[in-house]
């Protein structure tokens, strides 16, 4: 670990054991929905897609489904059956950016792409994400289908802009937070949005929606963070990956806005023109520590968690909105 | 031309012009959706997504739905959008396909994938997928829905398929007339499904679901030949491309089946090793020669050209009936 950021409270880290407990029977029968929808003939599909699903992660976009079905009183069975779209969107949104990226690690684990190449990455993600939209048609709502179609798209379109920005050294905040709110949040959201909507609760759908969003933000502001000084062991993934990509996040935008000449120069030479030499990262991380831009990243990453514990003032207390509380709570503490 | 097939038609080569004259205002208003759909604030994702949509091709799918919507009857406008949402789909497919095949032609000019590389092929291919499922939420028919979110499966499934038979000589015919059913086939009878349920015709569904599956797999069984077979400039792609992938098509299929001990030994290296040499798409085109399995493939063809007719014959005759009937013989007579 480079960085050594300041732990701030002194209390139990927070946990998302809560909600995992509350959801646990309901992801059970999510993860039955996923197995039994990438059953095929092609032992390829099955495989590929088994091992990704099975790979597994921490289900967090699903379970905040099930977990705001259950706030907003939901009593039926849709909500399974849509969590495993939300997980299928996610899934299919993750083999295809291992295409792109390149990336090593994936949820600790080798990449689908590095076992079975691009090609079966891009057509199995292909085709979960077409799993999720005949889920979607199944549950039979308008209102669901116009949510994550449009999710789908801005997740697209998010990807699209994040890959124009690649190494693009004028990427400023705002460019940014539109491309993690489309390619991040939009999916939080939509997860969020949905509970309020399969509940029948319309009038909470804009608030648990706002609150996804929030959560969203945070969550890949802290990513982002962590990229530069998380121990790979913990997070799953290969320090120094968005460095080595090129790509522009918010510690990177802030340091290049306070650079001397000299840095200036360093970070076209390594993002611009993707020449990298063996001591970059850390020098690159030297210069985050300079200008204290990762804990200016993870200071927005705290504003956007309180907006997100303000959203869920409205609702009684139950051990649901306690367990959304702590998820926030836990995002932010995944960086200290 | 390496191949010389006999000529067995003396009367005019059939044509797309009536069916082209037919739909042309019907289709350029699909065009002006298709442009309206795809502008985004992202400028990478207009220029690579207008290069695909404007290259164009024969819009062959869209015009399937515009015709059989008015064979139907149909009198209104949602036509139009359902039209875009097919060639949405395909031309996601085609970006997609450029990743996974490393076609160096396609359509005559060269690929968005050449052009812009793999990242933006997934991405942009990924958006025009979504767009297509947003545009059938706006269109607010679940049965459409419902046949378009299935066609979308099952291309996918058909091109993993595909992709695990590739350099796999054990794939028999059977195999393969799953893989182009599914990977081309759908696509035809679900775009000739929906102008008969736009239209509330459904007693017609069946039978035109029919009609495109017959005219999509002799498409394919064409263009396989053609493969082999083509001038470059006509069919705008590169000859021999199924060949240095390793795609198991039906020719190479029959050729294996009759092959002697060295025939065997050369399919193996070529398609299964994937060890090529110079001249070994001559060799290959001369084993298919001497088992006339370019022939074959063709008269299988025919065989389905034929079925599509029949399917024809309930339908009172109109110029859609008579265009949809030359689009059939035109599909044949590109192999003579």
């Amino acid at each position: 670990m480079n960085v050594c950021i300041q732990k701030e409270v002194s209390s139990p880290a927070p946990t998302l054991e809560r909600l995992q407990a509350i959801v646990a029977p309901d992801l059970k029968r999510v993860d039955n929905v996923l197995m039994q929808h990438i059953e095929s003939s092609a032992p390829l599909i099955s495989t590929l897609a088994s091992h990704i699903i099975a790979s597994g992660g921490k289900r967090l976009r699903p379970a905040l489904t099930l977990i705001t079905s259950r706030l907003c009183g939901y009593t039926g069975e849709r909500h399974i059956q849509l969590a495993a779209c939300v997980e299928f969107i996610h899934t299919a949104t993750l083999l295809h950016d291992d295409v792109v990226d390149e990336s090593k690690l994936r949820r600790g684990e080798s990449t689908a792409n590095d076992l079975w190449g691009n090609k079966a990455s891009v057509l199995v993600g292909d085709l979960l994400l077409s799993r999720a939209f005949q889920l979607m048609v199944s549950d039979g709502s308008l209102h669901i289908l116009k949510i994550l179609s449009d999710t789908s798209a801005i997740i697209a379109e998010g990807e699209v802009m994040q890959l124009a920005a690649e190494g693009d050294l004028h990427t400023g905040k705002e460019t940014y937070l539109a491309i993690i709110s489309a390619k991040t949040a939009a999916l939080f959201a939509a997860a969020c949005e949905m509970g309020a909507v399969v509940s029948g609760q319309l009038h909470l759908a804009a608030s648990l929606r706002e609150f996804g969003h929030c959560l969203g933000i945070a969550f890949q502001l802290v990513d982002d963070a962590l990229d530069y000084t998380a121990d790979s062991s913990i997070l799953g993934k290969t320090v120094g990956d968005d460095f080595r990509e090129g790509k522009i996040t918010l510690p990177v935008i802030g340091a290049v806005a306070h650079a001397t000449p000299e840095e200036k120069l360093f970070w076209k030479r390594t993002m611009e023109e993707h020449t990298q030499q063996a001591d970059d990262l850390e020098r690159a991380i030297a210069i985050l520590k300079k200008y204290k831009t990762l804990e200016t990243t993870l200071e927005l990453a705290k504003d956007y968690c309180t907006r997100a514990h303000a959203l869920l003032d409205s609702f009684a207390a139950s051990p649901e909105k306690t367990a959304l509380t702590e998820t926030v709570d836990f995002c932010l503490a995944r960086a200290y």
